[in-house]
């Protein structure tokens, strides 16, 4: 059974030694999404605000914090990744509501995986998204936020079966 | 009806003025989760790992990320928090699944809401706790995010009816 | 005449002490600007890029930065500013070439000025369209890049006379 | 004609996938300049200053700046500078105006360029002198700011022919 | 007698809730120390090097470290700080040896106290005359590091009776 | 002799270019230390704080400090460490003073060493317990903070003689 790996002898955490990990290609993709009111679905869509839209604000803070994980999760390792793109699609969920879907892709050629990025990177791509709206709603609802597929490095591919 | 609130005249992002609201005391509250197996559910809880447990990192992560909040999220205004408290408890969901619920509480004396950190800081939370758990399942799922309750400010009171 | 207050009595650098100045309403706008080649103007200004134009990437770096401002110069003191806000215009100079006026305008309530912050955002602002446009043209100039007002403090209002 | 590649397929930024590039050695030179008055320039300059000198400080920021250039330009890589240097000259370009020339030389090994992180320490140093004299003066002008040239890569180098 | 104050209910850290404690102005002062071989002392005190010498370098990073303590200690308050101040001074400790003292003095007005400003500031003072003179000799040691002095809040002043 | 690295032919500090030095396996260790009354070293080890420990919180701080080293020391390259382990033994020193021990072990593949990174986490370890306990007792001390061994680089490995 697998067992966890960021702890030490003394049983504290510890950043794991990657050191002797081959650098391979890696990529990894999370979905996070983010259900607001058709009001609020408007006015993100509305072809009159094109030039400063609130997506295009949330897909700059997603790859910045996509760059920043390592300094937000604490034991992620810092990673030069390669490559990040952040993709949107909406759907309407019931007559009042819809939901922003968000796809976070990130690519690097390292000795560990971008799990952690991607899925820093959707959450606050939706996180950014509530801040731009919420002097309209607070009720927005952020999630649920999961990784989709990751590839590379020696454990294998991990592809979710079902998504949500 | 509401506007947005972050766009200047061009129709661009801008972080909003608010030089004119007066320092008032404010709170708010913000749920998140994270759902894991039984396996893991029994590691994250075993009194043997007592020194370096899984959820004292991801309080740490959940505090130091509620303080950089304006550095993740680009509009926020940077408020210097006089207090943050993250607590946790735990429901079965299935026979196999447990949900860890995440609930960040944030306090200040300033001229705009915390909102945002305490969804970032609930966030976080559970984004660390995936990151710790992630060699022994991929699977586990993140959310939904939202906001409890806010109090302070102009705008009065915000209270969520039902939650998630 | 005036003297520098950014030295101690060793001669060294140090932050200045304002703890005794009272905390007022405070502006300062700054501008700068990126001179490139029509290619890269009607690229920039192209309606069919209407989601991701390249301003509004660069205006979110403005935003980021002058929140940031204080760890990038060392002897800046932390200021939490209550207002940001970008604004650009064009202007043709050569028959190929067009230049981009980049204001920054900064709003807090302090005790020291935020000169700082106005210039950094624009010149982050100017190095981030050159970021994006640099796979086209590398031959882009940046600036000058000046203080056009500054109001609030005890030090009274400065207003630049004529402006290049 | 060369295209803009920081855009994806929904024509919003992204950070272009650098995976498939080799690491090759990297080399680019900015410069920037700062212009003050007589009074300043003396200040600087100034032997008896000896300990604490402004140029010592605005060189300290600006390596630094150049390491955090991923954290401040949105699309930029994260590239592990290897080395990093700035000089100084100065020039009379009035009788009582005297103009500081920056240069900023940055290496690397990647696979990418260092061109923004040379661009952004010259800006960053320029920028600090600013700070350390404006108490003085705060009609000093920064730039402009352009790259000299850029080695390595598959593009080729980029050597500027007329200078500013 | 005392207790930690740190933790929630659950037993967890949190960062302490300072809503209701008046802003009052503070100042904490506190000493470090390397100790370093006379060839060190020579070359750091020797005067042709009087344009870029080790503790300018040194100064400057505990400056910038004072205002970024926030972000490396985590429960650490965010706050404004209106001063800072490094000194110097040499001692001869052995035939051969010559410790370098470092004072590092923070002021602010706010409702909590800057003790951890200038212990970090004062650490990384040292930490950063290591690094420019490890090439030399990585033998030097570093501290002790202790508060030598605090005023202002509630809990009244503290005063170093013996010190090391 | 040798000769400090860190300057230019202006006599003016640099970020020394290790472009040509082959990345190579390397570690550090460093101690640190923080001596406590017997209060707080009850406080600390007291088993009914099983959960929120203080050097779990320590720890986490000293290994994000090691990923942040580059930032806070001005000349150090940026590096990605590949692992970080921090632990703690006990001593007692006096009938009424304990002392806690502070190891941090830093490992990386790259063309420089990573001595103070080893060097910055044992400090930032040292300085979050005196951060929790502070409200107890603010008469603790730090250090002396030292490197114990480095392997690895063209230099040859160190190994410190005696230990303090």
């Amino acid at each position: 059974m697998a067992e966890f790996t960021h702890f030490n002898e003394e049983g504290r955490a510890k950043m794991v030694d990657v050191s002797e990990k081959p650098e391979t290609a890696r990529t990894a993709l999370a979905h996070s999404s983010i259900t607001v009111s058709d009001d609020i679905y408007r006015k993100i869509t509305n072809h009159e605000l094109k030039k400063g839209d609130v997506l295009a604000v949330a897909q700059v803070a997603a790859v910045m914090a996509a760059k920043k994980t390592w300094e937000i999760i604490p034991m992620c390792h810092p990673i030069p990744l390669t490559g990040v793109n952040i993709s949107f699609s909406w759907e309407q969920v019931q007559q009042t509501q819809y939901r922003l879907h968000i796809a976070a892709s990130i690519k690097t050629k390292g000795n560990t995986g971008v799990e952690m990025e991607a899925l820093t990177a959707a959450s606050v791509c939706a996180l950014t998204v509530y801040d731009m709206c919420k002097a309209v709603d607070k009720g927005m609802i952020i999630g649920p936020t999961y990784l989709v597929e990751k590839t590379g490095g020696k454990n294998g591919d991990f592809r979710r079966s079902e998504q949500n």
